[in-house]
């Protein structure tokens, strides 16, 4: 069976971002494909790599970029498959670049943007498994455990203060 | 049948740009909820909302708010149910506020946010189909011709330029 | 006696922060309570904790958080006993998120916001001490004496410079 | 008996933003004074007003100002006296010069800082009471009521959007 | 004979802007095609019309987009032609998310990017004349007659002035 | 034969960032001179180098400077042979300072603009390549090497994620 | 005798910003030139006038320009005579862009900054007028006969406000 | 005779900052005073201070201070002696807010406004300069040669890129 989720990623360098999504879908028991499509320098394979979503079975795109940050946007504009986008953070903007190339689309294509950098890359995951989750009981188990024993961490924290 | 879809917003006067996501779920002929649940005003009722959510068979939650905009990223925290927050924009600062008060949430609650004002809460609603459409071929053509329809508008955009 | 007052804070992480509230609290004498009550992964040990801090006697919650901060907001939001509200510097926004997250409150539930980082950690402590002075006159003469050392200790600068 | 609460202003101009904290102080009953004491162009009267503070039995001093917005902060290191800084939004900037004159003060001396513009005047309002409200039992039950009521508009929200 | 440039917008109310570059075209008696290809809502268009931009002679593109602007680069993208971008003003970010989204391209694929709204357009008309004046004596001197007339133009203000 | 490009910078440290454009220049064997003209410490030298340009054969000049960056708009008041401004980062403000100084021409004189640092110094380079490549079949031929080059790199990554 | 005072701009547009300047110097009989010299659309023109103010014997420049503003410093490249740099709000970066463009000089060449728009424009004024009456007795009488009309001024805006 | 020219500074830790304006004025042989004079925490002493300046025949003050830098305007408030200001850098918004701070001061007091951090501390004392040396012929020379060497270093500049 095909993955359900593929992480996209403009360069091998955002990789140090997206990895913290890998590690999630990896406990969580969810498959991914995992490539580089730079929209920019590889535009013919990304639009590919878009046309092809639905019909392999993608039930959403994890896509990180950074700077001018194209990649999710142009996913999202050649395919149905909902895209979710992770701005890594830049070098001399901080990401504050790369949020604004993700999260201003305008009316018509969306992508659903969190974070920049790694807290956005591990919440892309988790809200693809939430996604999933809607029609799974059993990984919807797996997502009410896992914010348990994250409350549970959190409380623990008050003990550490002492 | 429960709507699969809830509009939440934090006042009122958040209808005038949450209103572009109901023109487009009405559209779409998906039923949704709506109501006001201020996160500041409202919050025991806002959190009953929340822990209700996936008991009544809640797919997503589009929920706007402007300024320290608290609802997104407080569902987020109450239920599973996949969040999608519309950063109203503000009157001072034109939605930076409410934009970095919903996306920049922390590792471990997700909240898919989208452009500042009504073109957000119309992707909002797309994104909310599109998810459907995961499971509803139907709904997917749906949006498949929505999507032609659209390229078509965009193309004889440069009619009107002549 | 129960404190008169509580450091709450959204991570263990915050503390490098708030400890700097912490120091001053414990010269001027004051007692406080001190948790984590994380207002995305504890919603509802966060509510309760707002929810008895009127009766337990609390004159005022000093609450510090980062990012997209609804911690100090959200126990402003149930409770009336004032809350005070610090900006932990992010990672990528450097605290502008945080600020704008926990300053922008609407109107109705307010949040005393002081300056991004431990600056605003101590000032959030000197304030509260302030506040307590206002019924307590050998508080207030501390309070003065603290100001009078601290001019004393910047007067002596100029010996510094030569 | 002298008024517990001063309104103190940089101009008769920023008076269009803080009459919204005059107007909740007159709704619960709270005297004040009121008066311009710009920073820069009465600074003799302005550190005459701060030292005058605590000896004429002021709880606390709401000042707004906008721009480069040094009255606030100036009080503030005049008097013990809690000192509440409303950024007064300016013709350029939109008030964020306002809101960083003011709430990045330096360690010493603390001022609590609220939202851009007439939100952040009458939450200064809201503070101030809420001060009050923790030696006058009447006056907390007032705020609860207001809480009450406030809490109850916004329900009402929800039929108006039907 | 093919003109040697094009104008291409992302939306048909970009023209606003983009005929600022048009108006000094037709000044210059330089030929331009123009069109709407949206990125985002007819991608394929958009590299159709890239991939044969060489080869119909084409010398520049000027291209213009706002909020996610994903126009230029994408353009830039699928082929060696030189593109200029012009950031169009956006709504709520008056055209930073704009300029950001053009501006900061990664290395590998230039945007030759222009002040935001009319200024830029009017400045990339300006541009693109400069580049084919390069190898046209009679355009480069019309540039300087124009540049002439600019100069005496600024001067008269002077008596304006009095 | 006079080279047909420049480098220029405002000082000697901008090098850091304007060799990422010489090493491609290099790389294309496409000739330059290169130069440190200040606007401000040398603002003679300036005005006679844009003097200069047209008439020893100059097709293109590449500028970068940083903080309060005036070199590349004031070549290009200078001279009509095309500008390209590169933003170096500054030490406080990250190249936002320098972006601004670059990209905000007023109506009349135009600066291409390209991204804050070595990013924006490279792809001036391969932008003004693009321009000579206009008219020299030969260097577009390695041109489109490069690009295929540059695609075949970024697929590569694909593996290395592996 | 020359004015010691001269009031330059980059184009007539901004008397509407400068001309707050000129009111407060004929108020105080201080005689001045003014006129345009746009840096971009007359760099020549500039660069005598900047050559001659020494002169002529002015004692201060007062230019004020927006958007990638380069009149005040490239004026300040070119002469010794102190430069007072006025930002003149630009459309669409509300002179933020004007600010940074004059405010950001590097080390060597100096330019004293004021407030974007006509608050800056006469501050640049009073401060020429504080500098001429350094040397001038009688213009430091006035300049304090002002300053006392407007603490007076001021003061009556406390009456104002009942 | 007393010094023409004063240093002061919030805080011994902007000496950091400020001693690139002693060292230009040692070099110029031009004396001044230097001290520490919070506005915050010594706010009588900065009152004096200013308030004396005329009388011991200061020129000009430059004042340096970070965050809610609200020195260099108090002391203008308080004297009509010209007074120079210089953002320092803060910790965590990289002196964004001092220069907000400084810079927007309201008609009627002018603070001439330099660069964030050292550059800005260095054109202060320069400025300082070019003020005394319109009466001081000698020290106009000074400055002019110091001009015509900073040229020449400048100039060497391409030297050392070869």
């Amino acid at each position: 069976m095909n993955p359900p989720l593929a992480l996209a990623m403009g360069s091998s360098s955002d990789w140090e971002t997206l990895q913290h999504a890998a590690v999630l879908l990896d406990d969580f028991g969810v498959a991914y494909e995992k490539c580089v499509v730079s929209a920019h320098r590889m535009p013919d394979d990304m639009f590919a790599f878009a046309e092809g979503a639905a019909a392999r079975g993608l039930k959403a795109i994890i896509a990180g970029a950074g700077g001018a940050a194209h990649l999710p946007g142009m996913l999202a504009a050649k395919t149905v498959v909902p895209v979710l986008g992770v701005p890594v953070a830049s070098k001399h903007l901080q990401g504050v670049d790369s949020l604004y190339s993700i999260v201003q689309m305008p009316k018509g294509i969306p992508v659903a943007t969190f974070a920049i950098g790694p807290a956005g890359a591990a919440n892309a995951a988790l809200f693809a498994i939430a996604m999933l989750a809607n029609e799974d009981a059993a990984l919807r188990q797996k997502l009410q455990d896992f914010r348990a024993r994250q409350t549970e961490a959190a409380r623990a924290m008050t003990q550490e203060l002492r």
